[in-house]
């Protein structure tokens, strides 16, 4: 392992590079187009016989538009899936968890189906036309709502990732998987459509010793989580739509809560009640889990925001760069996120963290969303420590794993963000390591 | 069926509010937070007996994480589905379309399963390791593209909508369908990833002769069109990726061109080649169809961009009004969009264009995609007819029916963007009508 310059060090030059590149949320302007990728000139038949022949499919009719009306990815695309193991299962396949092929994924829409998906008790398969949202406590006019009536309310549409705290969590005391998608597949993104809560809170009068917030699932497990009413009265909904349809049963059909930027377990799904009190209700689910074990022995409890992150994508071990050659420009390209404001910024390290350089953001620049970041990078066959550095307008930056270990031990499950690092061998394969000093 | 105010008067009135309204490329800052839509008060079991029930799904697991690991809408949404009509399927249902149900769609991304689809001779299933994109003509360096040697430009993710010309054109002669999917239903909007053809050309260099692009698929069709190369060079692109995954099969896989804000059918599906020239090349689908026939017998071939247009989803024929109740609070929601560039704002007439009020915008607002407007109404039970009337930033605004029939005629099948009227009887029900004085 190579020895890296401290973190003070880097975050000092970071705050003064902070305002140069901060972004508004529209499209960012890339340095792509500068890019040239030339492929082998082949423009007869010996050069590709494939050019040369007709296929069936242009001979042939397709099936008609009457065929598989919802449709299906193409057959031949059956290795993008989601994926799961034992051991992030408990024993059995209730209570697990569906990860996110994010190397394969495109843009910051993750399509439905693709979704990464948590359950304490298994995928609910509820009856709209039975389900109820009760909202009480602390409300001068406790509620229930039919999904007719919550959806008279006006619809607001956001584009916001969703992260298991737990994401990259097996991997505190060392790198576990040779796959990006079980490493760091516990997060996708999407548009969801539904409505805040705050708007809600205008009809029923929201009493003004409330400060928490319960919600609770009505699946088996119950589940239960609180939140601050502050951030209830930011930015909280309660969503019945994700990328333009109904939420697919897994993500909590016909409704979930939807905690912008926060632990994905206090979105919760198949969302049966809110109830406000003035203090937090300490339910199952943030007691014995969802609290972060420091090296004292103590465990904090309320945390909530999934902190500025990052992951290289594209190389990874399961896109590796095995079918490169020398002098190829190849695209170096990732996704980083922050719960806490918009992403500013994304740098790459080649060398472990000793030295880096700047990435360019692309497409869409939205806060608690993903960011695509871009750097095309000559290839030259030498081995790499290849590492992405995000940093948010919030003011923070990705911490070193060395850093992150002296404050947190390596005893927790959740809120991982330290640098990730790719080994890039010689031949172009992909490896999970940790710089660690 | 009312008068209306003369499109010129109107027109003066929007040049004026177009600066005032002029909008960033972001989310756009709605009036709906005012909005209070208080719901009954059910608060015991005999408000309403399910309140009280424990339900099966709060009792039993649900389905394991391993069950239908690419997953589907729950099967309550069944009837949330793409149609197809004989109408508009030439006798047989693989040179047909199938319509997007945008009367339920949110936000602005379509999911592919929803997505309307088109096609010429059936969707054709290709195994991408087979398939080859050969460009040519007027280039330097004529070449021919496996998809993994095309996957190795740097990607670029847009979201944009794609809408048949032929959208609205079966009701040039009056108002045929009682149902928005099928009057409005060919078009939908996605995030699409793929590489610019500008970027591409710059390793095979364009001759300075070459003046439009023929695109042709390799499907049984082998649709073919000829776009112009100012396009070409502006935003064409040949994309690879839809919200997020591989385009499914009836979507082009693997490979269709996108031509943002023109024609869908230029938008060739299974993309095998791209030829330039000095000349058009006057293909089969841009003379016998696409081309619009006007009142004096001759027709309009090069035509492109869809223009400016809107249509409001609720209330609609499929979605109506008839479970209000005087005084309810209720939200006008549609869609609008050009293909000439970014939505500006959006008008609404609850008496047939007699009197306008101004719409919000909602959620993203971004240059050839659906954008989304809202307007909170109080329902009055009283007979309406609801117009909505879109401009963009490129100072279109859309024509009244009497106008575009003046200069179109009744004869053509595509570019219909004249305003789009409901009526709303006194019990709710909406009815598809035109306002022709």
């Amino acid at each position: 392992m190579t020895k890296i310059s401290k973190a003070s060090q880097t975050e000092k030059q970071q705050s003064s590079r902070r305002d140069f590149f901060r972004k508004t949320a529209a499209y960012s302007v890339s340095a792509l187009a500068a890019a040239s990728v030339m492929a082998p000139v082949k423009i007869n038949a010996e050069d590709d016989p494939a050019i040369m022949e007709e296929k069936k499919w242009g001979t042939t009719f397709g099936y008609p538009v009457t065929h598989n009306l919802y449709g299906q990815p193409s057959p031949y695309e059956h290795i993008v899936t989601r994926r799961n193991t034992k051991l992030l299962s408990s024993g059995n396949y209730y209570a697990s968890i569906a990860m996110c092929p994010i190397h394969e994924s495109m843009g910051i829409i993750t399509p439905n189906g693709l979704f990464f998906s948590r359950s304490h008790g298994g995928t609910a398969e509820i009856d709209p036309n039975e389900h109820r949202l009760m909202i009480h406590g602390l409300v001068e006019k406790p509620l229930v709502l039919t999904m007719d009536e919550l959806k008279k309310y006006p619809s607001v549409s956001r584009i916001h990732f969703i992260e298991c705290p737990a994401n990259g969590g097996p991997e505190w005391r060392g790198p576990q998987f040779p796959s990006i998608q079980f490493a760091k597949g516990m997060m996708s993104c999407a548009e969801w459509t539904g409505v805040y809560i705050k708007d809600i809170l205008k009809d029923l009068g929201l009493k003004k010793e409330a400060r928490w917030m319960l919600a609770e699932g009505v699946d088996n497990s119950h589940m239960g989580r609180t939140i601050p009413i502050d951030k209830v009265l930011d930015d909280a909904m309660i969503v019945w739509g994700q990328n333009g349809e109904a939420l697919r049963p897994e993500q909590g059909y016909p409704i979930r809560l939807l905690v912008p930027g926060w632990e994905g377990n206090l979105c919760v799904k198949w969302l049966g009640r809110l109830e406000f009190a003035s203090e937090p209700f300490y339910a199952k689910e943030e007691t014995a889990k969802y609290s972060a074990l420091k090296p004292s022995g103590k465990a904090i409890q309320h945390f909530y925001a999934n902190e500025v992150n990052s992951v290289i994508t594209s190389p990874c071990p399961d896109k590796p760069w095995t079918d490169l050659k020398k002098g190829d420009l190849v695209e170096i390209e990732g996704l980083a996120w922050s719960g806490m404001g918009t992403i500013e910024g994304v740098d790459i390290s080649f060398d472990g963290g000793k030295n880096w350089v700047e990435a360019s953001l692309k497409g869409l620049v939205l806060p608690k969303a993903w960011t695509r970041f871009s750097f095309m990078y000559k290839y030259e066959g030498k081995p790499l420590l290849l590492s992405s550095r995000a940093r948010d307008d919030a003011g923070h930056i990705q911490p070193t794993v060395k850093h992150e270990r002296e404050v947190m031990g390596v005893e927790s499950v959740y809120h991982r963000n330290g640098i990730f690092t790719w080994e890039v061998t010689a031949k172009g394969e992909v490896n999970n390591v940790q710089v660690l000093s």
